[in-house]
């Protein structure tokens, strides 16, 4: 089985390579200036197939063998890339049933990339031939290091809804439900009079009127995602008749919403991700370190890849913020604390034409008299001391549930609430946690709980039976749980649980919920004596067991129970009946941080205490990473060892200067 | 000729009921407590085609044969319903030319209802057909009470704009204009060149740019009416082949803006009406006592029945806030109040599944160990006391002119401001005018007004010159009349009435208008010396018989009259020249409210005086109806009775608590 | 060479004129009410194809025969328009094929004007021969003094994206590109392997996920001017077959901004302009005059026309706000003092009908008996008095530099910052030019410039190599320059200039930019230590010869140059790094204000000084204009001559009353 370690000699360094857009001559200096700020890894062709593959069976490979041979002999290792994300325009010309439709069913045009159906045999075809000649052709070449299928699966064409796709989701459906007898008790076609007579008579989940089939709505967004796994593996196989090398693809954790990667998780070799900052939210790095959680725990806890990111500025946001002094750094040695064995980068040289010509790169317009590049020497010699770090692992206590699926169906219409969102609720949990300085994982609800102290549910709504039954497992056991509002109402097809809310759930939390009280827009609610204010929801809580730990003191539900404790088993099961904001600052007593602390000593989860909340600490293998994103130094107690980056002896305590980063190695016999 | 009483018990109360979501043996709970709440009416079948008719010509009627029997045997009685606003896949997929088409040619796709063209020939034949069944079957069963025709007719597809419906527009227009000079003629066509050769060259308004022919689109906004109309008129006359029981379809009066109800009125044999409040809005029960007061206009003052309103949630809007404690009880009194016959729910069980499981119901997910519930039980209960109530009036001596036409018509693009709205003012006034406890009818602006001391207009653009004539001899013969700005301005062509504004209104207000002044966003003009506030418009008012009542003392009209009144036969006509709120408060002098009292003290309209202005108070018959929407007890004097409710003798005033209801029965002699 | 003088008896009066919406007794009165307002021409037969051409090849000219005599006989002159931006319905219906598409693919509807696409060969050879026809019958009638061809192109239709308009591009393509070879190489389609194999590979840019390559929507752009361009050629040469009289068509300066009116500039015998002033913004009449400078550099300085200007409320704006007192009779003058030898109106007589219809008029709806005809007649007799001002000419020292190019290129998706706009940051240098009493021209930027002291850059993204040389050679030869951040970025394909920022204008203006920071939303940055403030925009600049005015003293790019001068050859060139606001009030030093008053001082640009900057003051020909925008009188030193209007003699000074104008003529020997 191909995998890790990738590049053996440490982490992975360099980024998106694009030599097609530059002459010959340039390529030189390319490679010169790789050499120069430590590059040891690029990934190459990935939108190169109308020059590979000129008209339809026409193939030229002369260039990119150059400058593979090129990079092989500067020590530049290849993840190479097939090219399938932006097929040729003369296949968009010859294949017109191709294209892809919009949900109003508008044909989408070509002149930029992803433009075609994702269930298109003709697609299939072509996209299989061409990564099968890449891999003949380079299989074996001392270069290339591993392989980059495809590019963004999902990024502008998740969905389509053309009658093709339409027949591929009939197949898709015959496939999940048997008989169509078995999809109208599934999809709870009574309602409204929907039932189908034959497979023949669905249609995708097409501009409708709102009231649209949910059930209908989630096996789509299902079906979708098979077609593109079916897409990479058809091309991930052809690549195997040829070489053993790794096969990844980028991911786009978390912000491909449409994509589940849960389901994509076993098809890579190595998890690999593309990750850029919000620029117009502030603390981004909270983000970002969801992000890198998110993807090791989709990679099962290995090591994975940062394929992309950014040096600076992106261009598709609204306002492209540059990056502050120190954030690059910062950035990227997160991910690397987080578990990825890479530093990589969309771009190695800024474009001068195309849609992304303001996006940053390693090589700037300016050239390398800047800032910026200065930076990205100096991070490439860091990344060198850091060698040691590659393939080490991060430990988790607490483990917090993401569902792709859950996040689909709370985001269809006609919910109770707008206001109620999945990773709303998410952010707001895995903010807490971050800012209590404890390191998480994240889970399918129906994974191995076994190795989590606590396990927080935030606002999960789409919960199976057989995922309540592992949670309250997990209770019984000795495991502590946090279950946030709104949790564990429909099953896989968004019916509801039998019985009062939450139906999967009720046992474990020791309460039912007799009626829902969203807020007004802007609306609060006061909980508990002690200043604690809820959003968006309150909800009529009846106790069955578990007991009030803080009472709504306002709104529709005042005097009735707001967060509550449930001893189950060997274990505690804690509920929280609205939403609470994070809670900002390292003393703060209100809002979730102070319902988090009390469900995290009762579970004996282990953090450091009393530092900012602005410092980042986690450990991975034996390296203790301090990422300080606040405006002042941080003394960090209890730190003894040799900092990695500085090379100074840390004996007790390390101060983090302002913005910097500290990587401390233990003594070996810490 | 079919009619009242539907329930010669008294008041209806039940819901719709969908027994096809459901295994057999919950029917039996069902019943059970349907009679524990005094259920005696259930709505039937709505969304069933499917099931009886599972393919095109093939019918299954026993599940529905057992479910009348087994609500017919439990004393039960049932509206049925046909089941065509959701016809089923199979007749979808057998006729593409039915699917419904929007104003920008996407073809809108199944897995909602409403998802059909409705001048489709193929919905025509195979509505009829399973009307037609249904009445054959079940006409002489002796459960069966009532028909319903269809659901809220247009929620989705008011207007469809495929090519089969152009083709009916064509015919329609041939009907209604004769020749296509008579058409240009009607519609203006040589503005901007557009004159018709023959009427194929007629397209319906579909999209395109701005400034598209006005007249053409209030025709297809009729024509519209008239399509629906004509799918309801053949499944009531294939219903009364076999029936001779009252036949309804449920309106939803004034939330369906598409559908002319004055138009439809003549066609139900009861009217019927759906009303939902809108959560988002204060003070929700005014809206709803307009949207009764309105429904009770449409049924030309007969009695009607409350089809369906909710327990609590609905599942549609953005924030789907439940209903306060007494909420429910004071909105079904208050349709009951206002000449409801009947207080019926959707639904009766809520939905495990579907695009409605969070709508709320009569039995709650939560089961009968629930509030809800207990509210349930006890409003079944309090309505077998109102019995007498049932088939008696409620008599107005204000009438307010609703006028669809014109609603249409002002909301068109190219208006002189897009602040001034129908609704809005309509709205503005109706609440002034509840908050001075006055009860009104509204009415068609041609039709008879001689039994109103005072006509109120507001704002109504489009007013025909039969219209403008009958208000003019209400007014000579010594009725009164309120009209404010921006009335009518133009026929039912949308061509401006020649002379200057306002065309038809210039002689009964004796005044015209020179120019209009619509003011900046947000924007206000002082009115008078003592504080009021206009919004949203101003104009030049030139007097021509009316005096000055109030002058704008600011503004681009400062010095020129805003209030005027003018003295006409034995009439009173007064004007507004801009927007005023309705004020709130007991004692408010300001805004509308003192104009309007200064109005109907002149017109001699009588009203309780000194009571709060949340209170809600009215006659029906013999009973008068006190509702306190506030949170304090309201003492209201001059009450002698017995409390139908609560059983107490009231002497000379009544208390009623706060949030409560009391309904009195004055003494014989009273 | 037919042109001026259009009317050899001075400033023409009137407007559209659209008799076929009133019958023929109205003529007469229209008539007898131009006469008497001092009407000496109007423009005739704008949407009446339907009625000349009432079936394809059958032709009616009794009635244009009619009216035409009769005005002539009046002695009004005839603007006689071509009905070609309406075609009529049977044409439509007729040709299918000729329908607009939108971006998406939708079909765009009748019932309005400018549905149909402008490559269409059917609707090239239906209005070629409707304008061969008119021309032939009219050319020798003596009412008729010019044409006017079409209405307003690309109003609606500015780009239409059917499969003949593809097909169109692409021999347009051919043309511009030569080879497919080139337009890859041009467009840059190496990005995101975009590379077109044949030119029959393109598509228009329809509907497409972000990215789209912006090469290829610059080009469908400028393609679909010519094609307009190319509809308006065929007319004026059909009529010219037949007249020499002067052809024109209305333009939409500014606010069409598809339009490249540079690229028409060559083709009208006249230009002439409609403006519309939008209600919503304060101080429009600074947008008037940026418009009417606009539009007389369009003519190369020569005088034009007002062709439609409103007399109050127009009808498409969201609150059709009046013309307060006086405003009329400025904006008009405001034009005849910025070059046009017209003050022409849309419309004659209020429509009772169509889309238009509460547009103002000359003859409002109210009638004559208002004070909207009293100003009408009042500004005709004014306009007699200036007739002596017909023909001459406006003389500036300032030029701004206007590109429609990059216009477009700027509003593209994907820039750094959605905040930064061309449209905003030309009019805020062009108010803070105007405040500060200076006269400005517009020029495209690689214009002569010989004439002008002093050139302002204000953010022009693209700039062709060739205009970078003329901004340079400019400088050197002893011109004044002054840039605005993000000029000079890209090439006529989007492609960055090589290097460092910004490409083409580094060495004239003596500094690089390192790198762009955007600021966040609502963001601002310090500039300098006296209360400059920079909005939407820093960034870092690198200093090569220029020195530094102020520097940032807050933000990303504190300490580094804000505002810089560089000295090149006989001429200074500055720069400034920031969006900074025109700044308001006579005594502001802050803001733009401050740094234009530095650079016009060292430029030498003439000005009066101690003047309120509400107060409009500029030359045309001897004449002084003098408009009094303030809500006080001004008095102005140094003025002597004759009131033109008043017929006051002015001896050293003038004072304009609040809200007034004063034209005076000075004395022979001034």
């Amino acid at each position: 089985m191909p995998g890790y370690p990738v590049l053996p000699e440490g982490i992975a360094y360099g980024g998106d390579y694009n030599p097609e857009q530059w002459p010959e001559e340039v390529w030189h200096e390319d490679v010169r200036l790789m050499r120069e700020a430590g590059v040891n890894l690029v990934s190459l062709g990935i939108f190169g197939w109308s020059l590979l593959e000129p008209e339809e069976g026409v193939y030229d490979f002369g260039r990119l063998d150059r400058i593979i041979d090129l990079l092989g002999s500067s020590g530049i290792r290849v993840d190479l890339a097939t090219p399938t994300s932006s097929p040729p325009t003369w296949f968009r010309t010859a294949h017109p049933g191709s294209h892809l439709v919009d949900r109003a069913g508008h044909v989408v045009a070509g002149g930029s990339r992803h433009s075609f159906c994702p269930s298109s045999p003709e697609y299939a075809a072509a996209s299989e031939r061409i990564a099968g000649r890449l891999a003949a052709r380079y299989a074996g070449h001392p270069a290339v290091v591993m392989w980059h299928v495809h590019n963004e699966y999902g990024w502008a064409n998740a969905r389509c809804y053309c009658e093709t796709s339409a027949e591929a989701f009939r197949d898709w459906l015959r496939e999940r439900h048997g008989d169509v007898a078995a999809l109208n008790a599934a999809w709870g076609t009574t309602f409204w009079g929907l039932t189908y007579g034959s497979f023949h008579e669905v249609e995708p989940p097409r501009l409708a009127p709102a009231g649209q089939l949910t059930a209908l709505q989630l096996d789509y967004a299902r079906f979708s995602v098979d077609a593109h796994i079916a897409n990479f593996r058809r091309e991930r196989d052809a690549i195997r008749r040829f070489s053993d090398l790794p096969v990844t693809t980028n991911f786009m954790i978390p912000n491909c919403e449409p994509m589940d990667y849960w389901r994509w998780a076993g098809e890579v070799d190595v998890v690999s991700n593309d990750h850029y900052l919000d620029a117009g939210r502030a603390e981004g790095h909270i983000e970002l370190a969801m992000a890198a959680d998110l993807t090791r725990s989709v990679a099962g806890g290995r090591p994975w890849m940062l394929m992309e990111h950014s040096t600076g500025a992106v261009n598709w946001q609204p306002r492209n913020l540059a990056k502050r002094p120190g954030e690059m750094r910062r950035n990227s040695l997160a991910h690397v604390a987080r578990g990825s064995d890479s530093v990589l980068f969309f771009q190695w040289r800024a474009s001068r034409y195309g849609a992304e010509k303001f996006h940053s790169a390693m090589l700037p317009h300016a050239g390398t008299d800047s800032e910026l590049w200065r930076d990205v020497v100096a991070l490439g010699a860091e990344l060198r001391e850091l060698a040691p770090v590659r393939g080490s692992r991060v430990e988790a206590e607490v483990a917090l549930v993401w569902d792709w699926e859950s996040y689909w169906a709370l985001e269809l219409e006609w919910r109770p609430s707008v206001d109620l969102r999945f990773r709303e609720r998410v952010e707001a949990y895995y903010e807490a946690l971050w800012r209590e300085h404890v390191t998480v994982d994240f889970v399918h609800p129906a994974a191995d709980l076994s190795a989590y102290r606590m396990v927080v549910v935030p606002s999960s709504y789409l919960l199976t039976e057989a995922a309540g039954k592992n949670l309250h497992r997990h209770v019984e056991a000795g495991g502590h749980l946090l279950v946030s509002c709104f949790s564990g109402i429909v099953d896989e097809n968004d019916t509801i649980h039998p019985g009062a809310y939450p139906g999967v759930l009720r046992d474990v939390l020791g309460l039912s919920v007799e009626e829902f009280h969203p807020l007004p827009e802007n609306g609060t609610v006061a909980v508990g004596d002690d200043g604690l204010t809820g959003r968006i929801w309150s909800e009529r809580v009846r106790l069955a067991g578990a007991r009030t730990v803080r009472a709504f003191t306002g709104g529709p539900d005042a005097g009735h129970p707001a967060v509550t404790r449930h001893e189950l088993g060997a274990g505690t099961a804690w509920y929280v009946a609205t939403a609470l904001d994070p809670g900002v600052g390292p003393d703060t007593d209100g809002d979730l941080r102070a319902i988090l602390r009390a469900a995290l000593d009762a579970a004996g989860v282990s953090r450091p205490r009393g530092l900012p909340d602005t410092l980042e600490i986690l450990r991975r293998g034996r390296h203790l990473f301090l990422l300080n994103h606040g405006d002042e130094p941080v003394t960090v107690p209890g730190v003894s060892g040799t900092g990695v980056l500085d090379g100074a002896e840390y004996a007790g305590s390390a101060t983090v200067p302002a913005g910097g980063v500290t990587v401390v190695e233990p003594a070996p016999d810490a």
